[in-house]
C-alpha cells in the first residue's frame, strides 16, 4: 500500500495555535510528532477540551511506532492521555516532558503504558528511521528539536523554540550542532511560525530575572506574589534563586505549581537546597520574609490568584502586596487576565504586569530567530508549521526571502499528506482531520449540531408550549415553559392564545405538522413583537 | 433637596471602558456628559447592547438641562436613542457628532428630539452652569473636552483626546487654550484613563498617511482594499488624497461606511470634488485604478470585509488585492479580526495589519500626554475616568506624582455621587447605577437570571423529561427530548428508567416534588455516567 517516499501527514497545529500534531511516515513505518490539545473557543460552549481527530492513526495503528514529543506544554502532550487509550505505542521525550505526561496518565488512572526518557543529543532508532533530540531554548525546560533520518533523507523538526544566548539553566542551545545537521544535508523542514509577526529577537529569559531583580529591590518591606506558568522551570529557578538573594521563603500556591515544582526538583531540574513553606504556615512568617509563586496568570476563574481575590480566600490581598503576573494574556484571555488585574487593584494591592515591565517574555522565535535557524538548517524543502494560516503565509515569504524556492515550499492545511519525493514537494492526499470535542466525554461525530443547538439556547434561550389534547382537542389551555428567554406576561399571555388557535386550524392533522405550526406561528410573533427568537419546543400529549 | 454644591455622579465609563455618561450637578441644575453604549461581553449571550441604567436620571428628569456630547462615537452617544425616549432634553455637540446622532434617532424612528450644533470654543448656559466646548485631538473629528463653570468653580471634563501637533484637518488642539483655562483655575478635573499603561506619547494620525503613502507606493499595480473606522474621517480624508496623488478611484463599502462618508462630505468634513464610484461599478475600473474603502476592520461576521472572503461575494479577492487593515483589534474582538486574516491570506491577497506595519495609531493619550494635560489645566481635585478599575488607578498615581496631593484624588466607581465643597473631594452618596441589558427590548430588572439560564443552556444543553400519569400512576413509557447535550442512546434509556423509578418512589407526592426528585436522580446519574449536567426541566401531566 504505501510506497517508498517520506510522507508528512498534518493532523494539528497547522491553520490553528494549538493541539499540535504531525505524522511522518515512510514505508510502513509512522512516527508521530506531539499530540496537544487546545482550549475550546467562545464558538463551542460547554466543551472541556479539544484534541485532534485521529481516526487516521487509528487506522494505521500497526504502523505506528512511538510518539515523540518535543516539549512538555499542554498543546504538545495534553492529549496523550485520551489517544493513548486507542494508540498504545511507546512514547519518547526528555525527563521532564516525561515526568509531565506520566503526570498525566497516572491522574487518568491509566495503567498500561510506555515511557522512555531520552538525553539531549541522543538518537533512538523508530523503524527505518532514526530520530535525534536536539536541545533548544523555550519556556519549558527540556525543549528539543527532531532530527528525523529516513532512507531519503532528513527530515528536521523544529519543536517550539528561541535562541537564547544566556539561557537560564546555562546548556544552551548548540547552533553549531544546529549547523552541522544543516551540514548534512537536509531535505525538509518544518518550522515553527508562532511569532513571525515580530521584527528582531526575543528577548532573553534571564531578562525576566533582571526586571524581578529590580522589583524585589524596590519592594523590601512587602510581601511579593509572583503568578506565572508551572512549567516554565527556568523561570521559577530566577525567582527561587532571587529568593535567597533577598532572604525570603517560598511559598508554592495551586495545583499544578505545587506539582510541577515538586517533579522539578525531584528529577534535579529545579535546584535548591530549601524547603517550600507550606501554604497554611504562612501566617507565621512576616511579610518581607515571603515569596508566594502561584497559578492564574491567565485569570482562570478556580486558579490560585483568583481565589486570593474572593473575600473568603484564606490568603488575603493586602496594601503590602506587590503582585507580579509574569506572562502575557494569551489570545482570547485578555479580558479574564484584565479583569483580575482589576480586582487585585481593588484589594489594595499593587500589580506588575507585562503591559508595564518586562516580567515576561516569549518562548517563540522572532523574526531575526527564524531566520537564523532557516540559515543553519539550509533545507531544500521547507513547510511552515505551528501557527494560524497567516503565520504560515509569513513564514513561506520569509524562507523564500531567505533563498528557498517557492516550489520547495509549502504552507498546509489540516488532514494534507505532502510527499518528499521525486517530484519535489507535493500534496498527494487528504486524510480526515480536524477537532474531536470532549464534553467530560466524546462528543462525537455530531458535534457540530449540538454546539448550534448550545449556541440558539445561549443567545435566545428556549420557549416550551404544552398541549393537552383530548381526541385531537385542546383539552386545557396550554402553557407555556420559559428559561433564559423573557418577554413580559402581555406577550406570553398572547403567545399561549397563538398556540390554542394554531391546534384548533391545524385540527386532525399530525402531531409533527401542528408542532410546525405552532413553532412557526409562535416565532413570527415573538420577532414581530420583542425581536427575540427563542428556541421553540411544543410538547403535544394525547390523552 | 439639593444643598449648593457641585456633585458628580458616575453612571458610566468608569471601572469599566464604554458606556459612558457622567452627570455634573448643581442646586437644582443637571448636565449630562456623553451617553454611550458598550458591547456585551461574552457574559452575555444573546445581548445585543448594554446602556446605562439611567434610574437615576429618570427619578430627576425634571432638573435635567441637557446632554452634552463629546464626540461621536458609539461608546459616548450609543445610548441616545432609547434614553431620549424617556429623557427628551436638548442633545448639545459639535457638527459631525450631531449629525452621527441624528442619523441614529432617525433610524431609530423617533422624531421628538431637540438637538443642538456648538462651535469649538463656543459657550452655552444650561440653568447656573456654562459649558465652553474645546477643541480637542482624536480618532473622530468634532472631538471637544468641556470646561463647565458652575458658582463653586470650574469642572474640566477631557473628554476622550490625545494630542496631535500634526493633525491632518490642520485646527490643531490649542494647547495656549488649554493653558488659560488652568490658568483660570480648575477646581475639579475629570481626566479620561485609556491608555495610561502606554509609555511616551501617541503617534500623530498623519504618521498613518506617511505609511499608507509607501504601501500605495509599493502596490502600483494592484487593487488596495482599506478597512478602518467609518468615522475617522480625517484618516478618510489621507486616503481620499492619497487616491488623487495616485490616480486612483475611491468606492466606498458597508453601510456606515457609505452613510457617514456622504454625510461627512455633505457637512464638509470631508473635502474631495470626486463623486465615489458606486461598488456595483467597480468592475468597470482596472484593479490599480481602484482603493476600496470598507467597514469590517474589527472582523465583524456582518462587514463589508469579512463578506468579500465569502465565495458568493460580489467582489473577489484575488492575488492582486493588498488589503490594509487600519485600525488595532479592541480587546475581546482578536480573535474574529485574525480569523478574517487568516482567510483574506487564504484568498491569495496580501494583508496588511497593525502587527506588521504602522497602519493605525491610537487615539487615546499615552502617559506623557496626559501629564501634559494634568500640567496644563492644574486642577485643585482630580478625578481619572472612561476606563477599568486598574486604569483609573494608575492615573491616579500618575496625578499623584504629579503634586496632586492624595486626599485631592478620587477613583470613582459606579454609582458613586462625588461632592466638591468646603469638605474637599469626597463620596457622599451611592445611586442606582450600572448596566441595563438589550436584547431586542429592554430585558429588565431580572437580566441575571435569564442570562444565568443562557449560560447553563450554552454550556451544557437542556433535557426536558416528558410524563404522563393517569390516576397518579405513570400511564406510558417516560420520554426524554435533549437539545444541545447527547449522552448516546444506551445511557438516555437508563435515563428512562430513572425517570419512571422516580415516579413510583414518589406516588403520591405532589408534582412539584415529583419533579425535584426527577431532576436531582437525573442530574446526579449523568454527571457520574458521561461528567455532563444539562438543565432538566420535567414535564408531568396527569391525565
Amino acid at each position: 500500500m504505501a510506497t517508498k517516499s517520506i510522507k508528512v501527514v498534518f493532523l494539528g497545529g497547522v491553520g490553528e495555535i494549538g493541539k499540535n500534531m504531525t505524522a511522518i511516515e515512510y514505508g510502513e513505518d509512522i512516527i508521530v510528532i506531539d499530540c496537544g490539545m487546545s482550549f475550546p473557543t467562545t464558538e463551542m460552549p460547554g466543551v472541556d477540551m479539544v484534541i485532534p481527530d485521529c481516526s487516521y492513526l487509528k487506522e494505521n495503528v500497526k504502523r505506528i511506532r512511538g510518539f515523540v514529543i518535543t516539549h512538555g506544554h499542554e498543546d504538545h502532550i495534553g492529549a496523550i492521555p485520551l489517544i493513548l487509550k486507542d494508540i498504545n505505542v511507546p512514547v519518547y521525550a526528555t525527563k521532564l516532558t516525561l515526568a509531565l505526561i506520566e503526570h498525566k496518565l497516572i491522574e487518568q488512572n491509566l495503567d498500561r503504558y510506555t515511557l522512555k526518557t531520552v538525553e539531549y543529543g541522543s538518537k533512538i532508532r523508530l523503524g527505518c528511521m532514526e530520530v535525534e533530540f536536539i536541545k533548544v531554548s523555550h519556556s519549558i525546560t527540556g525543549a528539543v528539536a527532531l532530527s528525523i533520518t529516513t532512507p531519503k533523507g532528513i527530515v528536521f523538526h523544529t519543536g517550539d523554540y528561541k535562541i537564547d544566548f544566556t539561557p537560564v539553566d546555562s546548556t544552551r542551545m548548540d547552533l553549531i550542532e544546529l549547523a552541522k545537521v544543516g551540514e548534512r544535508g537536509v531535505l525538509l523542514m518544518l518550522g515553527e511560525s508562532t511569532n513571525v509577526e515580530r521584527e528582531g529577537y526575543s528577548m532573553s529569559e534571564r531578562k525576566v530575572g533582571e526586571a524581578l531583580d529590580k522589583i524585589f529591590a524596590a519592594n523590601i518591606k512587602k510581601r511579593i506574589i509572583i503568578a506565572t506558568f508551572a512549567s516554565n522551570v527556568n523561570r521559577l529557578q530566577q525567582i527561587i534563586d532571587l529568593a535567597k538573594k533577598y532572604k525570603r521563603h517560598v511559598a508554592m500556591h495551586g495545583r499544578s505549581m505545587e506539582n510541577i515544582s515538586e517533579m522539578a526538583k525531584k528529577i534535579g531540574e529545579l535546584k535548591t537546597k530549601e524547603e517550600f513553606i507550606p501554604i497554611n504556615k504562612i501566617k507565621d512568617y512576616p511579610d518581607e520574609r515571603m515569596i508566594i509563586l502561584c497559578t492564574g496568570s491567565q485569570g482562570e476563574p478556580m486558579s490560585a490568584l483568583t481565589k486570593m481575590t474572593s473575600d473568603n480566600s484564606k490568603i488575603k490581598i493586602t496594601k503590602n502586596d506587590t503582585i507580579i503576573i509574569s506572562s502575557s494574556p494569551i489570545p482570547g484571555n485578555e479580558k479574564m487576565v484584565y479583569s483580575l488585574i482589576n480586582n487585585l487593584y481593588r484589594k489594595g494591592a499593587e500589580v506588575i504586569y507585562s503591559a508595564l515591565q518586562e516580567v515576561h517574555v516569549s518562548g517563540h522565535a522572532c523574526k531575526e530567530e527564524l531566520k537564523t535557524m532557516l540559515s543553519l538548517i539550509k533545507p531544500t524543502y521547507f513547510i511552515p508549521v505551528h501557527g494560524e494560516y497567516r503565520h504560515l503565509k509569513q513564514h513561506a515569504q520569509l524562507a523564500e526571502l531567505l533563498g528557498i524556492h517557492p516550489t520547495h515550499i509549502y504552507v498546509p492545511d489540516l488532514g494534507d499528506v505532502v510527499e518528499v519525493g521525486k517530484g519535489g514537494l507535493k500534496k498527494i492526499n487528504q486524510v480526515r482531520a480536524g477537532a474531536t470535542l470532549i464534553d467530560g466525554v466524546d462528543m462525537g461525530g455530531d458535534f457540530n449540531l449540538i454546539l448550534r443547538d448550545r449556541r440558539h439556547l445561549a443567545e435566545d434561550g428556549v420557549l416550551i408550549p404544552i398541549v393537552v389534547t383530548e381526541h385531537g382537542l385542546v383539552a386545557e389551555e396550554p402553557e407555556l415553559m420559559a428559561r433564559g428567554f423573557t418577554c413580559g406576561d402581555d406577550i406570553l399571555n398572547e403567545a399561549k392564545k397563538i398556540v390554542y388557535s394554531q391546534m384548533n386550524t391545524n385540527l386532525g392533522k399530525s402531531v409533527d405538522d401542528q408542532k410546525v405550526a405552532i413553532r412557526r406561528a409562535l416565532k413570527k410573533f415573538l420577532f414581530t413583537r420583542c425581536k427575540q427568537s427563542p428556541m421553540i419546543l411544543p410538547i403535544i400529549i394525547e390523552h
